[in-house]
């Protein structure tokens, strides 16, 4: 029987593969008489796996060796508060710059704020958040602590295609990206970033694991209440050990790995393949949003993201309809359920819909979406 | 085909209907069409599984109404620091008194000199962490932010069977449990404590997922760089979903406690039937231990842990082989690998041997155990 196709955006879809290996490994890893769950992390079998999932990380994402890659824990939101506590000390003042250009960098800005001195170099709060503001009027400092961006807002739907280049702007401080909802995409430009985090339960595995990848230059400056196992420098040099592991995320995440580095598209293969196919959900589904009159997506053409689609229905006015429960938006997503499309309803701040489109969406869930839209514009 | 016996101090062993079901669910989680890893967090079947596990758990240990349930992450080592984030501002000195029975409470008494001033009301160090001191010898002070100890020390084997009354003792505090590695092993007398937390990885799920049930009045005194979704109150505030909570982890915990709920011994049902059990395990491999010639624990009877058993095997000269690599004791878990008894080796701090009993071991886990042990002594 097949599944629904479910667009939730966090915790989201995984490949089906995965989880039918992790069902069939479940009371007996690789024969050696226990689960994962059931290991001790300090044992050889763990071992082996936290190894492999860090090394096929390090493969896919294309991390240079002068970066730490490490398996954490506390979500995106948690690293909010961990990221200033280990990085601000590098500033007297704990000068720290964002740019805001949604719900997250938002949250991210306002959580620093407990830790030092937030500047905001830009945002585009005054737009809605539906764009991104060009990078040569950010009003960067010179030498801050960092500069924190958002790779891609999860609830906005806005996405940098490309990393700024800080140097260029005349600002001499590491880049911190939270790329929660887009990593396992795209490519990263590890030349432009200091720090990379993000929570896995969007487009990696379970909610609980949270990755870290960070510069060896960047360890070694954190505050003196950053809790003992959640400073980077600790966990790098205990090898993501410090405390006990989230075991059965980190598993997990090390079988989703093993499944991106094995997929193609014609002549791609591993990250390649995998951008390939974000590139044609995302390419389907916006043109059909474009090309119809029920129908918007209010991003900025060039910003929106290949990962998360808010889009609203019309009403008769021709205004999008933010309320969920208006009886139009309540009729197009009980229809979409009977049709197996799950968790199409948008985020409490936004309203209307929102289609998540990570790594484990066929292009035929996209393709089954799109033509129940069509069919509920032609009935509507 | 029966599964090995599993000795691990944690991640341990867990029970193989709960691993069964995880499994068969792994797809499809009640005919909805995901995988518990694919719910959004806030939908209403994660929300049902949530409830279900914290209302099952708050049956299972008899928590007061005035008591909350949170889930969270980091495991007991973050929370040796979130903890006094969360409860040192109580005390205008943020004065915070330990006993110290073996390492764990060591490291959280170490941790919490971050936040505050630590004072040592006693400790078993000079005695090895062997036994508990009497607590009409604690010298605690009157009125510290709390007192913490740990029920149950998972390295050097100690556990408190009866929790002290500070009051009756001349403390006016809240007692401040780390219960890690013995709950759902016996009742807790909610009274005499105000805070408990524990990772689960023992005798409750998987790795990764933390929980802390604390006192309503010691809510709201978190110090300002505490983060945010570390705050208790912020935690309770939002029904554990401050940031998207270990969803697979609190999922599973639940399992946990539906089985635990369905066990029987006699009359015995639920806790109490795990209590006894968990006696009757420790009873038996105390008793062979203390029987034989060749093994010893060096733990005050009074004081021995019903859930972590350490203990060693002698030298020719009768003194404990401490060497983990000394070729009696590599003879010795050599052989019982060979019998399918596993992760029996020592916590490196303390060299020998180490069996965890957790509620997943059935009393014939132990008779093999306790039969391998004299088959070797026989032979030795």
């Amino acid at each position: 029987m097949a599944r629904p196709y479910n667009f939730s955006a966090g915790p989201a879809a995984m490949p089906e593969a995965v989880l039918r290996q992790a069902a069939a490994e479940m009371l007996d890893w690789h024969g050696c008489g226990m689960g994962v769950m059931e290991m001790s992390h300090r044992g050889k079998h763990f071992g082996a796996i936290l190894q492999q999932a860090r090394d096929d990380l390090r493969t896919l994402l294309a991390v240079p060796e002068n970066f730490h890659i490490l398996f954490s824990q506390g979500g995106a939101l948690a690293h909010n508060a961990i990221v200033p506590l280990n990085l601000a000390g590098r500033h007297p003042a704990r000068a720290m710059d964002f740019v805001v250009t949604g719900g997250w960098s938002d949250k991210s800005a306002k959580e620093a704020r407990r830790y030092g001195d937030v500047h905001i170099a830009a945002s585009s709060a005054e737009q809605g958040y539906t764009t991104i503001p060009d990078p040569t009027s950010w009003q960067l400092r010179e030498r801050p602590a960092y500069v924190h961006l958002c790779g891609n807002e999860t609830i906005h739907g806005v996405e940098f295609h490309t990393l700024p280049d800080l140097a260029a702007l005349g600002c001499e401080a590491p880049l911190v990206i939270d790329f929660s909802s887009h990593v396992l995409s795209r490519p990263i430009d590890w030349s432009r970033v200091g720090l990379a985090f993000g929570g896995a339960q969007k487009n990696i595995g379970p909610a609980g694991l949270t990755i870290v990848i960070v510069r060896e230059d960047l360890l070694g400056h954190a505050l003196p209440h950053c809790p003992s196992v959640f400073d980077y420098r600790v966990l790098a040099e205990q090898d993501s050990m410090a405390n006990t592991p989230p075991t059965w995320g980190i598993y997990v995440a090390g079988l989703v790995f093993q499944w991106a580095l094995a997929q193609r598209e014609g002549d791609a293969q591993g990250l390649a393949a995998l951008e390939l196919r974000a590139q044609r959900r995302a390419q389907l589904l916006y043109d059909a949003i474009d090309g119809s009159q029920l129908y918007v997506n209010l991003v900025h053409p060039a910003h929106r993201s290949r990962m998360n689609v808010p889009f609203f229905l019309r009403g008769d006015d021709g205004e999008p309809l933010r309320d969920p429960n208006h009886p139009r938006n309540a009729a197009f997503l009980r229809g979409a359920e009977a049709r197996g499309l799950l968790q199409l309803r948008g985020h409490k701040s936004v309203g209307g819909m929102r289609a998540s489109l990570y790594n484990a969406m066929p292009l035929d869930g996209v393709q089954a979406l799109v033509d129940y839209m069509r069919e509920f514009e032609r009935q509507a």
